[in-house]
């Protein structure tokens, strides 16, 4: 079984249903694979493409996928937007996956942090000491050309952008001499930026959901807005429409979106919800299940650096 | 009666209260100068540059003010974002004025239409022909560029962005030469922006709002969202809050916007309100009142190209 894919604006096909690689090791990419996962959601920040890469390796050394097959995506990190940074640093990321390219690599923030060398410190996360935050001179436009020499030089088949709101987008267009292919954004019922997606939709910009399930992914993190919010895999909206179609909360919210052609990346520690989140085009939602879901828009954001106590306010 | 400046990033002085240009004539230009207003806020897209420099003139003539008593404020429109139309359109808006230099001149808008020579229409507006929008490639990095050459020419004083969300301010502060010394946005009690003006407060720009009566000034346009939105001017929280100082709802709005740092550029065709509008700074609002103006926040804006059916989402 395998999802099925959408054709971004340079002629490739994205898997409409990832992996992503927050919090994964090896073992699990190992056993995606297995499960029929293709695409691969990783990044600098998540602190473990090398044992992704092993996992990817092992699945491939062993005939069950072969390279062509998958879609490894990454993320540039925004300690490295400096225009010299960017090669170096994708270069080293596809040296950790052991790879020769992604398929697509990605901005993960419109922030530029001061560079950290990778021999002090890797991933170098949001702080250059301490509490620290140091931020660096490289505008979008600088790092989104460096971007598009990966692109030209073949390190990266397709060109993305994550976090980034209306007018940015808008922008990019402008300076853009190879438009990306996706933007990846926070989309769930709680905060469905309609206008955004319609934006990308009528620029040809496929768009990436992550964090599907909402206020689940921060509870862990302690996060004050999701504890106070209602959960979406518990939601009576979302639980009697699951139980209409006998699927989970969490493939309603993941059809949700594939359904609109927003592709997920959802990631499970389980065996069965792994399956089950793969399996999220074999039923359809009614047109006004879709409109009910979507209805539960409160423009609640929980991944903003600000959620963090980062002072840098990305969605103002 | 003047009223009270604020010091911008450069070390010029801004009056923080002005007069919006906004549908005015060279009457009330004189007349407001004659009232003790000091700041005009005009701009190419108000079609009234001549007729609002004639009123200067006059004042100057008859010696009721000097140029360097006046602070004039001007801005680029959307079709000269291209990097070779900026200066020249500066100076032809200086030549409208009768002016050698600008105090502040604002980007307009984060958006690049295609250029369209004064000569076959001016304003150009937002459609370039019939109801077409047609994009010009030149991104805010390539414009702010050539908007600070103008400030490095000495034909403007201060450089200034207008209707920019958080996340181009602070790619403009990367990709600044000189920071722009203001941002203009639309700001009321119903569209409070509290991190996007603490944002700017943060980075040492001044914020000026505009619109601060909110639903007010968008009901001659035949908004929905205007008419289906309850007056602030006739607000129970403003009109009791005015009746305890004896001042009107509109002073009250303007002070709640000066008494926290942000200048205000009301405009009014009645002499009385005129004078009241300037004299917004006679009084202080109690802690409390400007929390209980301030909770009125539902961030609802009504200056969006969206509402006037153009489909550039920049607040998306």
């Amino acid at each position: 079984m395998a999802a099925p894919t959408i054709k971004l604006n340079n002629g490739k096909n994205m898997p409409l249903v990832g992996f992503g690689l927050w919090k994964v090791n090896n073992d699990q990419v190992y056993n995606a694979i297995k499960t029929g996962y293709r695409l691969f959601d990783g990044a600098c920040d998540y602190g473990n493409e090398v044992e992704a890469g092993q996992g990817v390796k092992r699945a491939i050394d062993e005939g069950l996928v072969k390279r062509e097959d998958l879609f490894i995506v990454s993320k540039l990190w925004n300690s490295f937007h400096d225009k010299d940074k960017v090669m170096p640093i994708c270069k080293k990321q596809l040296g950790d996956w052991g790879l020769d390219y992604f398929d697509l690599y990605i901005i993960h923030f419109p922030i530029a942090l001061k560079y950290v060398d990778p021999s002090v410190r890797y991933p170098p996360g949001f702080f250059y000491e301490g509490d620290k935050i140091v931020l660096s001179k490289a505008s979008l436009e600088e790092t989104y050309h460096a971007m598009e020499e990966c692109y030209e030089q073949g390190l990266i088949k397709s060109l993305g952008i994550s976090n980034y709101v209306g007018s940015l987008v808008l922008d990019v267009e402008r300076y853009a001499k190879h438009l990306p292919q996706t933007l990846q954004i926070e989309h769930h019922p709680y905060l469905v930026q309609q206008d955004l997606t319609d934006l990308c939709k009528s620029r040809g910009i496929a768009v990436t959901a992550y964090s599907s399930f909402g206020p689940s992914s921060f509870l862990e993190l302690d996060m004050k807005r999701a504890h106070d919010t209602p959960l979406l895999l518990e939601h009576p909206t979302i639980k009697s429409i699951a139980d209409k179609h006998s699927k989970t909360p969490a493939q309603v919210l993941l059809r949700w979106s594939t359904q609109r052609g927003i592709a997920v990346i959802p990631k499970s520690n389980n065996q069965d919800r792994l399956a089950q989140n793969l399996d999220v085009c074999s039923f359809d939602l009614a047109k006004d299940e879709v409109e009910a879901i979507s209805g539960l828009d409160k423009d609640l954001r929980f991944n903003s650096p600000t959620n963090y106590g980062i002072d840098i306010p990305i969605f103002a």
